[in-house]
């Protein structure tokens, strides 16, 4: 039995102890139900690292799927869904219809809210299929596996996991409406933690305090819609009354791809662990093509521009837009495009269909990023130092931004209003005001400066939750409240009353009081 | 130029600039302010860690002192203070007294306050003859620290921290009234978060919940009484209107000496770093007269036995019931008892004044402990895996013992109320019933089961602040509002505001509508 621990154990009489736990632990069963298309490129990091370490996972892949798909280093278990490859296609065109169109303010929140809708519902089939699928179930079942990792923007492995008894382990950037906050009880004050596309730091003035108040009510109303058909699919397959949001509470740890160089401080729980920067490994040599095309950019150094992989193409126009700017700047560019490309594609640009985006980031000739904001993206901005302009589209991608550019490392530019001259001053001004490249600099070493790398952090705490068969000690009684009693409102209520019985009868006793000496002083008088 | 780092850096861009901050900090210069006696007690173990790292350490200390000493491995600065050895030991002597007997409920609390407030009286003036050292406080100037860490127990250091503008580090249990949750901004939810001595755990029924929503309004008012002379001595020195409260919030970091092994999960903020558990080392080998009667037990194994440092004698007649008890049970037993030796000590009983606590907890033969609930007992209890029974005798004891029972590790015992029977059976039970030695042994594997130990976690923290000169990215904005805007108060009344506008506006336009129509109808009639 192979006994290799993280740490040398202080008490050598729990040594026993912890080498059977580990040896356990060491070819333990782990279910993994991810979450297709750039959920699963980070989940997949912390998948093949537990593969490494020797652990048995089956991974739970959709028939039609985009990302997900074999590999040596874990089993698959493919189920059928009840949707095409192209349907799932154009349910994933939510998220990019209409980012490159203006929409009236709050009108965004609705159409993100509507696209999001059409995804879900459709995953929520595809996870029915799944979980009505007995033969399947029974087979998973049958495993025994010691611990299930899910991302939670679906609900098919937080059921299973309710199914199934077992202990949960979430990987995550963050939910819709903030659930994920909401299910760990975690307290976020409104009036410092900023919620969703409120356009200001943790620093805000009394409107936009309100304003932040106002959108937790919103939050709260759009949960019920959005979660709705989660909450329905959970109580017809558990057979009991449960939303989707108690289930969640049951999770045993959240790995959380974020930190406090992207996110604002803010109260948090002992069960959240931030693993930030997980997907930014060491930047590795280019395909000589492409280092030969970096290189040749001499002392003016490389622009790495994408829009992320859901945006397969941007308008003619827009795309002018930049063929004209990058024409004007001396350093050279490599673009992620898959649009039509024009006849006359300035000599400093270089467009490709694939970007080796974190070898890029980690060049030394790098000088500017420019990014719609996602947070693979800006954390591996942010581990490798390079300044950015951030054209934010849809999502998380606009605070992402607000974030980056509050912290002094970059401009960010309205895609519906970007001119040329606006985006050649955004990039002059992040490479060659040197502030930017300061500030990003101090940034990233306070990201890169940590005790335990992400992936390692993300590995110790889920093979804990293997060898403690769950992590009970860090779960809040808060769970066991409901919010009347959790905010004391039933004690403040009783307090109230108490107050109110004994101030009104100290008032009766005084004016009976007070009546009896008037009447005897009159009579007093009136003898 | 040494650069060896915790980590391999991943963003080679990096690390020319990380070396250098390395070369900086490793020299750096340290100021530290602690606090006398048991405190003192395992701050040493981090400064002398960071001794052996390379940094410059200077401790002050005053000229009358108990525990702190000189050392080959810091600087000390030894300052004159206004009060004598004798006077400091009997100011010392508030927590002992009367912990043999017993007093009316709810009185405690008042002889703990009143005994705290002596104590703390005399510190405060201790302080001052430092602070007001115009020559120290000048050399003290001229050494350009880079950062200072302190207890803030007592308020010289953060007084200290403000006056020279370091970044100051905290290193602490937790501080009497809660003022370290109040000065860290750290939500504390009375639903379940169990205030000083409530006597429960975080799963309370109504009764508890109204307890401890009252210790709420009693902790406010006690802190304003005991942070008095505090808040006097930081605004007379720092010539503005300032509270401890509010300078401990300038606090950069936290390292707090518990986990959730020992305390209930709760929120938390980012700058809060737990090293519970840092006081326990290895266990090493005992003496050889030590050892002869430690293994001279047989398969019944010892009990450790000790009630802290501050109680110096306990009465004769509490100290017969635990020799009557000793020589009922077969174990041996090793008690650290400074008080008047009865002329027939039981044969199984080792009298010692000094006991090597931790070596002792850490022995195969070690079968149960026996202990007041001080912080560093029980976390060697925890360390090593030793069930206890447990005597609270004063401040936080009482609630860490609570939390120990709770987890069925060891049963709790009356001072006041103490039997031979009593504790006979409760030794009986903790040894023999072996639930309690399996509970103890899992959560002895959870919390020795740690990515990063607690000493090395609060050296790289410290650290960090060194090389990063503070960590901003970690400081909440809630610092930045008053406790009506931190609330939202503000928000909500004009809510509340608008509403009433809005509903009287609506209800007066109804009205004279009705009434116009009313009048229109009456018209018609008429005519």
């Amino acid at each position: 039995m192979q006994c290799e621990g993280w740490r040398s154990v202080q008490a050598p009489g729990l040594l026993l102890w912890l080498c059977a736990s580990w040896g356990l632990v060491q070819g333990s069963r782990v279910l993994i139900m991810p979450v297709d298309g750039s959920h699963w490129l980070s989940l997949q990091l912390l998948v093949a690292e537990l593969a490494h370490r020797g652990h048995d996972l089956l991974v739970l892949v959709p028939e039609t799927s985009i990302l997900i798909g074999d590999s040596d280093l874990y089993r698959t278990e493919h189920f059928p869904v009840p949707y095409t490859q192209n349907e799932l296609s154009s349910s994933l065109q939510w998220m990019t219809q209409g980012v490159f169109h203006r929409t009236f303010p709050l009108m965004d929140i609705v159409v993100s809210v509507r696209g999001l809708l059409n995804f879900t519902d459709m995953q929520v089939r595809g996870c029915a299929a799944l979980l009505y699928n007995e033969a399947l179930m029974e087979r998973l079942k049958q495993e025994n596996f010691q611990m299930l990792l899910t991302d939670p923007f679906l609900p098919c492995g937080t059921i299973i996991s309710a199914a199934l008894q077992l202990p949960a382990v979430y990987f995550l950037r963050g939910m819709p409406c903030g659930l994920d906050v909401l299910a760990m009880q975690c307290p976020a004050p409104p009036s410092y933690v900023p919620r969703y596309k409120i356009g200001s730091s943790d620093h805000m003035g009394f409107a936009y305090r309100l304003h932040n108040f106002v959108m937790v009510g919103v939050e709260l109303l759009l949960c019920q819609v959005m979660y709705r058909s989660f909450d329905e699919l959970a109580t017809r397959y558990l057979e009991r009354d449960v939303t989707y949001r108690e289930l969640l509470g049951h999770g045993v740890l959240w790995l959380l791809r974020y930190d406090f160089t992207l996110e604002y401080p803010r109260p948090v729980m002992p069960n959240m662990i931030f693993i930030g920067g997980i997907n930014c490994g060491k930047s590795l040599a280019l395909a000589p093509d492409i280092e030969d095309f970096v290189e040749g950019s001499g002392k003016h150094g490389i622009v790495v521009f994408t829009l992320g992989s859901l945006v397969r193409s941007m308008p003619v126009e827009k795309a002018s837009i930049f063929f004209k700017a990058f024409s004007q700047i001396p350093q050279r560019v490599l673009w992620r495009y898959t649009g039509d490309v024009p006849e006359k594609v300035p000599e400093n640009v270089k467009l490709m269909k694939w970007l080796p985006q974190n070898d890029l980031l980690g060049h030394p000739k790098t000088r500017a990023f420019i990014t719609h904001g996602g947070t693979h993206g800006i954390y591996e901005g942010i581990c490798h130092g390079v300044p950015m302009v951030m054209v934010p589209l849809f999502g998380d991608q606009d605070d992402n931004v607000h974030r980056m550019a509050n912290r002094g490392v970059g401009v960010i530019l309205n895609i519906h209003e970007l001119t040329v001259p606006m985006l050649v001053d955004a990039l002059n001004t992040v490479i060659n005001n040197s502030s930017y490249k300061e500030r990003m600099m101090k940034l990233s070493a306070v990201h890169n400066d940590r005790p335990i790398e992400p992936l390692n952090l993300a590995v110790f705490w889920t093979e804990f939750v293997m060898r403690h068969k769950g992590a009970g000690h860090l779960r809040p009684a808060a769970h066991d409240l409901n919010w009347f009693q959790y905010h004391s409102l039933d004690v403040i209520v009783f307090l109230l009353a108490v107050m109110t019985i004994v101030v009104t009868t100290a008032i009766k006793c005084c004016t009976f009081c007070l009546h009896r000496c008037y009447r005897k002083s009159q009579k007093w008088k009136e003898e």
